[in-house]
C-alpha cells in the first residue's frame, strides 16, 4: 500500500489532520489500533477554542457543532466564597469558546472520512514505523493476522501519550520535561441540567471543583481527589456532599443532583517532548504532550499542531517547501509551552497542594486576588483561555 | 515625657510618618538607636512608585525631589539577546516611576523636621516598648546613661526588619511566611554615566544583572552571585566582565566602566509577619515585612504602610474612629502580599536557579515568553512596577 502521510492513530488529531489533507488532495492512510467504536467510547474534554472552531470549520465538518454546540462568553472563577466572571469576550475582542463534546467532534471527523471514501485501517495491530530517518519511510501493521506495509513520504504520530510514535524515536534523541501532580481528578457525568450557564471553577481548602456540562440537560462535575483514592470509595452521595462544599453557598444551593452515568479517576500530569520529530516522523498532539486538564488546552492543543502540520505539508508539497520540515518542532513548541504554562498556573493556583509551604499559599492567594482584581490580570486568564493565536507559518 | 505617637526608628518610614502626622498636628516623638550620620549613610533603593512620590509631595518634602529626581516612563527586561520595552506610561494610563535615593529622601525628610522643630532623639539605646495591649503604652531608652519614659497613645514600629518592635510581640500572637533565595546580588556604585537612559533587568543563563543609576555620572549595577560568594573575590574587573556577560551584545558595548565607590553583597529574601499589629503596636514597613530587591518595592511597601497608618490615625484622632485601629493589619496586607507576589515573581523568572527541574525552566522561560509578547501580559507588569493603588481607608 502507498500514500502521501500515514497517520497513526484516528482520534480527533489524526482525522483531522486527515480531513484537511484530504480536502487539498492529498493522500492520506490512518492506522488505528482500536475499532471505531472503542474510539467513540471515550469520554474527553469539550471545551473548544476559537482556533479549533474555525479550523473545524475548514475541514467542512462544523455543521452539528454549529447546531448542537453552545457557545460561552466566559467562565467564573471561585474563591472565598465568591466568585469573579472572566469576561471572555469582552476582554479579547470578542471570542469565545464553544462547549461541544471531543467525542461528537470524533463522529463528525469519522462520518465526514467515511463519506470521503478515504482509508482509514480500524484495529491495525503490531503498527511501527521504519526507517523515519530515510527518504522512504514505511510503517508495518497486522490486519487480520496479515502483516502490511504502508510507504509514504511523511508519518504522523497522532497515537497520544502511550502510541508507539514517540517510543519509536531514540531515546537519546529527545528530552523529556514533566511534573505529576500530587492528586487527581474524579468527574461525573449526570443527566441533570448544570448547574450555571457558564463553568465554574472553583478554589477551596478542601480542593479544587469544576462545574461544567455537555449540553443543557447533561452535566459533568469533577472534584479534586488524592493521587491514591479509588473510584469504588466515592459513592453518588457522596461526591455530591464534597461538591457542594467546595462550591460558593450561592451555587451549592442551586445544585441538582442526580445518579451519576459515568464516574472515573483520572490523574494530572504536564509532559512535553523536545523535539516533536524525527526524521520524517511528526508528533502531534498527546503523542508529544499532555496538559493537566485545569483549563481545557489537551484537545485545543491537538488541533494547533494539526493546524502547524497541516500548513506545513501544504507548502511542502505546493511550492516545494523542503525548508520548513525541519521547523516544525520549533514552531509548535512555542505556542505549546505556553499552554502548558497556562495550564500549570490553572492547576497551581486553583488546587490544594498538601505539600506546600505557607509562604507559596499566601504567594497563590495574592496571585488570584491581584488577577481577579485586575483588568488586565483578567484579559490574561482570558486570552489564553480562549487559546492564544496560531503560530504563523 | 509624653507624646502621641512614639515612632520607633529615624529612617524614610519612621520619618515620613512624623511629618505627615506633624503637618496635621498629632505630635510625634521618634526614636533611633543610631546617628542621624549613620543613618544616612546606609546605600539603598532608588526607584519611587507614583503613589510614594505623591505622599512625599503631601508630606511638603517634595522640593528636590522634583528638581533632581529623574522620571522615568519605562524600563527595560532583556533576554536572549534581545531587549523588550516595559512602556510604564503608556501601559499603565500615565504613571510613571522617579528615580531618587533612599538616602535623599532620608536626608530631606530630616531637614523638614528640624525646620519643623519636632523631636528626634538620636542614639537612643534600648529602646523597648511597654504596656502595648494597654490604652497607656509607654516606650523607655537610655539617652546619656540615663534611662527615659515616653509615654504616648500609640507605638509605630518604623525600626527595620531587626528592630525591636516585632520582637516585642509575644511569639504566640504572630504568623511568620518566609522565603530564602539561594543567591544574592552583588552591587557596585560607580562615578559613570549609565549605559542606558532606564533601567535594564537581564535574565541569563549565568545569572541575572541589573543596570540602574542614581543620576546622569553616577551608576548602579548588579549581578546575581552565589549565597556563599565573598565580596573579596570580587574585583572591578571581574565584576564588569561578568556583567557583560550577562547583558545583550548592543548594551555590553555601550558601557563604561570605571572603579567602584561602592561594593557589597546582599541577600534575597521575602518575609511577611501577621498580624502587623500587637494592641497599640502598629508595625510598618521591613520591621514587618521583606522583598527581595527585584521590582524595587521595599521602600515603596514601607510608604504604602504610612499612608495607611497616617490615614487611620487621622481618622482616629479628628473622628473619633477607633474602630479603624483592629483593621491596620489586614489593610495592609492585601497589597503588601501583591506586591510580595511580584517581587517574587521579578526575582524567580529573572534570576537563574541552579537546583531548578527542566520543567520548571521550561514553564519560567514560557511565562516571559507569554508577557512580554502579550499587551495584557506586559500591562500586568506595568501597573505593579509603578505601583498598585493604594488601599482606601
Amino acid at each position: 500500500m502507498k500514500t502521501q502521510v500515514a497517520i497513526i492513530g484516528a482520534g480527533p488529531s489524526g482525522l483531522l489532520l486527515g480531513q484537511l489533507l484530504q480536502r487539498q488532495g492529498i493522500d492520506n492512510v490512518i492506522l488505528e489500533r482500536r475499532s471505531g467504536e472503542y474510539v467513540l467510547g471515550r469520554i474527553r474534554a469539550g471545551v473548544l477554542e476559537q482556533g479549533m472552531v474555525d479550523l473545524l470549520r475548514e475541514a467542512g465538518v462544523e455543521e452539528r457543532m454549529e447546531r448542537e454546540g453552545i457557545r460561552h462568553d466566559g467562565f467564573e472563577l471561585a474563591f472565598d466564597n465568591r466568585r469573579v466572571r472572566v469576561d471572555l469576550k469582552g476582554l479579547t475582542g470578542g471570542k469565545t469558546v464553544m462547549i461541544y463534546g471531543q467525542t461528537e467532534v470524533t463522529r463528525d471527523l469519522m462520518r465526514s472520512r467515511e463519506a470521503a471514501g478515504a482509508t482509514t485501517i480500524y484495529e491495525a495491530d503490531d503498527v511501527q514505523p521504519h526507517d523515519l530517518d530515510t527518504e522512504r519511510p514505511y510503517v508495518t501493521f497486522v490486519k487480520n493476522g496479515e502483516t502490511q506495509r504502508l510507504d509514504c513520504d511523511y508519518v504522523a504520530g497522532c497515537d497520544g501519550y502511550h502510541g508507539v510514535s514517540r517510543r519509536t524515536i531514540p531515546a537519546d534523541r529527545i528530552q523529556t520535561f514533566e511534573r505529576v501532580y500530587p492528586f487527581g481528578w474524579l468527574g461525573i457525568l449526570c443527566d441533570t441540567p448544570p448547574v450555571a450557564d457558564e463553568l465554574i471553577y472553583a478554589s477551596h481548602a478542601r480542593g479544587f471543583a469544576l462545574c461544567s456540562m455537555r449540553s443543557a440537560t447533561r452535566s459533568r462535575y469533577y472534584v479534586q481527589v488524592g493521587a491514591d483514592e479509588k473510584v469504588e470509595e466515592w459513592s453518588d452521595a457522596r461526591f455530591w456532599d464534597e461538591l457542594k462544599a467546595r462550591l460558593p453557598d450561592d451555587v451549592a444551593a442551586q445544585l441538582i443532583t442526580g445518579a451519576s452515568i459515568e464516574k472515573s479517576i483520572a490523574p494530572l500530569r504536564s509532559f512535553v517532548v523536545e523535539p516533536m520529530q524525527y526524521g520524517r516522523l511528526f508528533l502531534v498532539g498527546d503523542a508529544a504532550h499532555i496538559v493537566p486538564p485545569t483549563g481545557a488546552k489537551g484537545l485545543n492543543l491537538a488541533a494547533s499542531d494539526v493546524n502547524t502540520l497541516y500548513r506545513m505539508l501544504l507548502k511542502v508539497y505546493r511550492e516545494g517547501r523542503d525548508d520548513l520540515i525541519a521547523r516544525y518542532s520549533e514552531i509548535c513548541l512555542r505556542r505549546i509551552w505556553k499552554a502548558e504554562r497556562f495550564s500549570w498556573w490553572m492547576t497551581t493556583h486553583l488546587h490544594h497542594f498538601p505539600e506546600a509551604e505557607a509562604f507559596e499559599r499566601r504567594i497563590r492567594q495574592a496571585e488570584l486576588d491581584y488577577i481577579t482584581g485586575s483588568p488586565a490580570g483578567l484579559a490574561t486568564i482570558a486570552e489564553n483561555y480562549v487559546g492564544l493565536p496560531y503560530e504563523s507559518i
